[in-house]
């Protein structure tokens, strides 16, 4: 089975015996997936090379698990998305222009 | 080909690319990943239902691509992070608990 | 005149001006507080270093902008909350034991 | 004693008694600005209008904390930034384009 398929289904299903679609509004999610971006950071709050690999599998699941959610919720196609936001993106950065440097693209 | 191997084989290439890979640490990874967040945050800013899919497609594609970044560079396995996360979450709120409440586990 | 009460008075008047009040709910501004400390975070994303003061500037007083903004709306005493909150910092790190480390207090 | 001023005292010199002036280098407070907004986001996660005030002045505190904090180990004048960005933001929104609604300013 398809892992994301199965990842969905997993977490769908948590949802549920939770009764807790009530809950998971498009806006909620987005403050969720806010907030454990947050906690994965605080990995990173006073070191940049010293952190908890633990810690960071754990934050790091938490926010796709709330990605994963409100794809869901919304009926939003993740593979789809995430590939028309690529092809976006390679318009933004064209490889001449960004080849190794980190500027916006509004920059270059 | 599976979903997420494919999104990852897209996302690593889109860096390979642009010879960006000197700048995904998982520290600038985890940045990144907050900043995307906050810009879905911004959605739904003023109003929790009044919002633009495309726009909600376009950042929660940005942090998916984040995510899966991050996953690759350090080494990580989604599924696997997911479903342990999942079942440290089950037991931080076990169904008789939680059902039907959105309080935070430390709550309950 | 104070400081404090000066950008209050003034920030107050910039939203009464434009109508803005109905926008201003604590939930609002919390999150306009979170979408503009990304944006202070931007200015650091791919180095802790090389960054634009200018910048840096802006995104600062963004913050401090709806801080300042939202105690005002919940009738919040700024010198008082602050002064509070270092007082519980304090006893949660206490300087025998936090002095020269960064470690969260749930670790001390 | 000005407001601001007293509290910028009692805020460096709390982190001058834990030695902490080592780990407050502008990036590392950018992130934790961004981290405690988004504890104070997360009293609003689940409800816009059911939140404890009590952990909203406290997460408050924690990031004007940071700011002031942050404007001190930079040498900002707070009153100056805050008030050249509002003149800056009352050009991005004049008042009879932006009376009574809440769009951003590229989209005026």
């Amino acid at each position: 089975m398809d892992t994301l398929s199965q990842l969905k289904t997993a977490i769908d299903q948590f949802a549920k015996d939770r009764d807790w679609g009530q809950f998971h509004t498009p806006a909620n999610l987005a403050k969720s997936i806010s907030i454990e971006a947050s906690e994965l950071l605080e990995c990173f709050q006073w070191s940049e090379t010293d952190y908890s690999l633990d810690a960071v599998k754990e934050e790091l699941a938490d926010i796709l698990n709330y990605c994963i959610r409100m794809a869901s919720v919304m009926e939003l196609d993740i593979a789809a998305i995430v590939l028309d936001k690529l092809e976006k993106n390679a318009n933004k950065y064209p490889v001449s222009k960004s080849k190794g440097n980190s500027m916006k693209y509004d920059k270059l």
